[in-house]
């Protein structure tokens, strides 16, 4: 108990994973996921505050990591451009943990609570993207704008990616579905 | 009891955004507010099946209104262009109810839960335009694409009017939005 282990939070989260796939969600305890995991409960707290934040503890990492880009990108990159990037900078992290990605999805579509949480989690991401626009002096409607559409682009990539099986590159669909939106707006009709 | 009421709908609509901006939402019965409308408990029940559908009863109306405006749109028309017009003829209708729609914005926002189903509701309003936009013969993916950064404009707009005391004309609003994004993307930076 209370020693260190190798890799405890990524055993944790897979034998979460596991169970929540097995189970259901409602129906798992943190005891029986530490019991998988060959670890203690102790050991489950150290990492995580409770079940639920095994699946939503990464989203605060990427709204780190979508702020970070968007501060630092190019002096003349648009604001759509500054999204576009900063989104497709997170299809990369999320692509590169496919296995679990697609399975914590399968976990959330199937309860309403748990898709709540992660719509809520979509709204804080863009109020990230927003609050680094304006930080950059992006007048705040638009920023308001860009962001929240740029999260609807995301969105609509990453499920597809996801109910797809994902055996596509999440960062390539959603660079395509940025660049269907650039041309889909462009159109001399009206 | 039972008998024809003059706009009965519309007073218990009033009555139950009066009480449950008064009293709070969970505080307000059915009871309560056939009382301040001045009719009966079964004449409620006639016009909305429970409390929560005095909110979200029009939402269906004006689904059904998105739809129409899509499938009606001109032959040219592009999917951006006709959600964009969907969008600002929904608008058109909000507009005119001012006062409901904002005070029904007022007790939506101080309720996570109403909030969810609020949530809720705009992503039904982007499948009906996702549909539309398939029946046209747009392929699947830019439909979706579309339909739900359509939306995202949409409630961005949407927000910022009923949060500014819908003091602007909302279909104006959204007309603009849609053309800010539409330049927004259009740059050469990348």
């Amino acid at each position: 108990m209370g020693r260190w282990e190798p890799n405890a939070r990524g055993r944790l989260e897979v034998a979460a994973l596991e169970l929540y796939a097995e189970r259901g969600y409602d129906q798992t305890t943190v005891a029986a996921i530490a019991e998988r995991a060959g670890l203690s409960e102790r050991t489950f707290f150290r990492h995580f505050t409770d079940k639920r934040e095994v699946l939503f503890g990464s989203g605060m990492v990427l709204e780190e990591m979508l702020t970070d880009s968007v501060a630092g990108g190019a002096a003349e990159a648009s604001p759509y451009d500054l999204v576009a990037a900063a989104l497709e900078q997170a299809a990369e992290l999320l692509d590169g943990r496919r296995p679990i990605v697609t399975r914590r999805q399968a976990v959330i579509d199937a309860h309403p609570e748990l898709r709540e949480r992660e719509l809520g989690k979509m709204t804080s991401w863009a109020d990230a993207l927003m609050t680094a626009l304006m930080a950059r002096g992006v007048e705040e409607r638009l920023a308001c704008l860009v962001a929240q559409t740029g999260i609807a682009v995301f969105r609509v990539s990453f499920e597809g990616w996801a109910r797809g099986g994902a055996t596509e590159e999440l960062p390539a669909i959603v660079h395509t579905s940025f660049a269907d939106l650039r041309s889909a707006t462009v159109t001399p009709s009206r």
